[in-house]
């Protein structure tokens, strides 16, 4: 059977059934051959869930500059491929694996790069939403059960088939998946899984990081350093929950239309100032400093102008950019004792146990986050190197695309 | 009226009761006449307490490594001669100033060197004990209210009287000082003045970092980086918390005698591990790792040690120690998405608002902070360049100096 192909031990054959065992799956995956070399829609075999596993199949995805900077080779030390990026999406459960509880073929899920087991000791703490066993780990390249890949290629010339890696607890860009049971969120179906897909990540970030990180009060004031679908997110959190004043701080100034749209009050285009760093027009602008700012840039000197940008003796600031160079934090120990900073994954969400409750006030009214004002292009997943153009050019918050 | 030598512009002249301004009083103050210069016991003029200040009678008065590094001129870019050290005190008001309120002849007081004037808009908020006017500073040297001195010495052999600068907002190597109000803590009669004292800086900045910043719970671990009377007062503060497992860090092991008598369960001294850091060896004797670390040594090095001795997803590291070199934090970014970081002042105390509640419990039994723990000598006053000697040598934690 072709899932002990990839798999390192789960050689045990079932029947053809959703529920247990079932039989590998043929569909089409964008698959990454190397850095940089533009994706390749091409057939690949899906192995059946193996143990604590469930089958998925993608029905929308979009990209992150998470699966950019993946796609490029940056930040890693370890690539294997031929691999399959993408980790936002949303789909249906197609079959589950042995010991799976709580998803049946038919649910509605959203993967999530950062798992939550529900029983380790990480996942039974209230101070983490890092799972001790499915946490996000970017050089992770297989599934934890066995170490073994769910998917594989027919290389050519050879003929022969080889296993291609995963990516983030996720690999999205195929029309079929396989996730660990604790990567997949169940969600009510009356959700629209276009919108529900970026709470796989971008959303959630964002917002999270507003709500359970930073937890942001009403009428308070906020600054956010970089304004893609991430930093936004951040904005339309702080506007949910109330904040007042939100400025936003972009190299790029094409952004700002979008992020007035989406109830962002005042900008700074960095390139705009010559006389005096970004903080101290800030700090002039909202009378010694906002209460709380988020760096999602990944740029070491952007976390300093983010932290100084906060009120003396209470501002907080929040990383959520990804720092790829081994720079260290930009700032002196002393700093630490008139504003706090802090780092966060996913917002703080526990996936599994909150995201559900969430989307259930997204279906109800009581939460109304503008999903569709990230959604800037839609297409047909064949579109997929189009769509990475276009968000590597600073054209695109979030790309749909449709499988 | 020889307040007015020292002052800028308080010259008014009042009655010589006890409300409003009255005389200068003259009494011993140990001077510092430069860096390292062994203090000189010499008769100081006090002046009468200007607008919104008050003068003490210290009855207490013990040394901290602050008051350590200051003599030896150590951290600071603005160096003024002569001036009284000292912030760690007990004593009795002796006169108000004008517009003075809650605060009359005869109270018990406890200076704080980070003040509280409960009005502006450090005060009013909840999330910092850093006041807008009064807060610590090591540079400033004279009273808020005129920018001048309250002391005043006769200098040998000119004959002139010189003003003497303050320090700490406190200044209490004196048998007389003047406080800001905002600096003075009125505390219940009841209370020991000798073990009050020690709620000026050293118990309160380590109990107050235990029970305010990190909030300690019960059954946790805590990792205490230099037990010196901070540290042990962070160790005694995770004790009343109820944390099962105190780990004591330093390298000078005679300083385990007393931890352990204070509660300390384990102890490490970095110079007995060859083979590994000693956050290796926190996380094993820990399965992971502390919930809470604090580093009070002011060592670079030692701040990375205490934070990756912290249990990875929810560990808090916090920052107690002056690092006075312009060595930067010592962590990349990413280390803030799994771990904390935060530095206190005063132990997040708000001095005025809180302290009083503090000593109300320590008098009724609620609260029983071992006080006398961490008093190691009692000396007269007199004695207070053998005091210095003694905690430069590591062999006092405090030592209670009687006026």
């Amino acid at each position: 059977m072709a899932a002990a192909l990839y798999g390192n031990g789960s050689s045990t054959s079932g029947g053809g059934g959703a529920r247990g065992r079932g039989k590998p799956i043929t569909c089409k995956a964008a698959v990454a051959w190397g850095p940089g070399v533009p994706l390749s829609l091409e057939e690949v075999e899906v192995a059946p869930p193996g143990p604590m596993e469930v089958r998925v199949k993608v029905l929308f995805t979009s990209i992150c500059h998470t699966d950019l900077s993946a796609w490029k080779g940056e930040c890693e030390a370890q690539r294997k491929y031929p691999r399959i990026l993408g980790h936002e999406a949303a789909g249906v459960v197609e079959s589950v694996g042995e010991g799976v509880e709580g998803l049946a073929p038919g649910d509605h899920v959203v993967p999530i790069f950062t798992g939550e087991c529900e029983k380790c000791v990480y996942c039974k703490s209230d101070k983490t939403n890092l799972c001790g066993t499915y946490r996000v780990d970017p050089l992770k390249s297989s599934m934890v059960y066995d170490d073994g890949t769910r998917f594989s290629v027919v290389d050519q010339p050879s003929g022969q088939r080889r296993p291609v890696y995963h990516f983030l607890n996720t690999s999205t860009f195929t029309e079929y998946t396989v996730l660990d049971a604790a990567c997949a969120v169940k969600i009510n179906p009356e959700a629209p899984l276009q919108r529900m897909c970026l709470l796989s990540c971008g959303i959630s970030t964002g917002v999270g990081a507003a709500w359970n990180t930073a937890n942001v009060s009403a009428r308070s004031t906020v600054a956010v350093f970089g304004l893609g679908a991430v930093g936004l997110a951040v904005a339309e959190g702080a506007r949910l929950r109330g904040a007042t004043r939100i400025i936003g701080v972009d190299v790029n100034p094409s952004k700002f239309t979008k992020g007035k749209e989406m109830g962002i009050t005042d900008f700074i285009d960095p390139n705009d100032i010559c006389d005096k760093p970004v903080h101290e027009v800030i700090r002039e602008m909202t009378d010694g400093g906002v209460d709380y700012s988020f760096e999602c840039t990944g740029i070491n000197d952007v976390l300093r102008e983010a932290f100084l940008s906060t009120h003396d003796g209470w501002g907080l600031t929040v990383v959520l950019g990804i720092h790829s160079t081994p720079k260290m934090v930009p700032l002196h120990p002393m700093e630490l004792y008139s504003r706090r900073i802090t780092g966060c994954v996913f917002g703080d969400f526990k996936g599994k146990s909150q995201l559900p409750d969430l989307v259930d006030k997204c279906v109800n009214g009581e939460v109304n986050i503008n999903f569709d004002g990230f959604i800037t292009h839609k297409m047909p997943f064949s579109y997929i190197n189009k769509a990475f153009r276009l968000l590597e050019e600073g054209k695109s918050l979030r790309c749909l695309l449709s499988l």
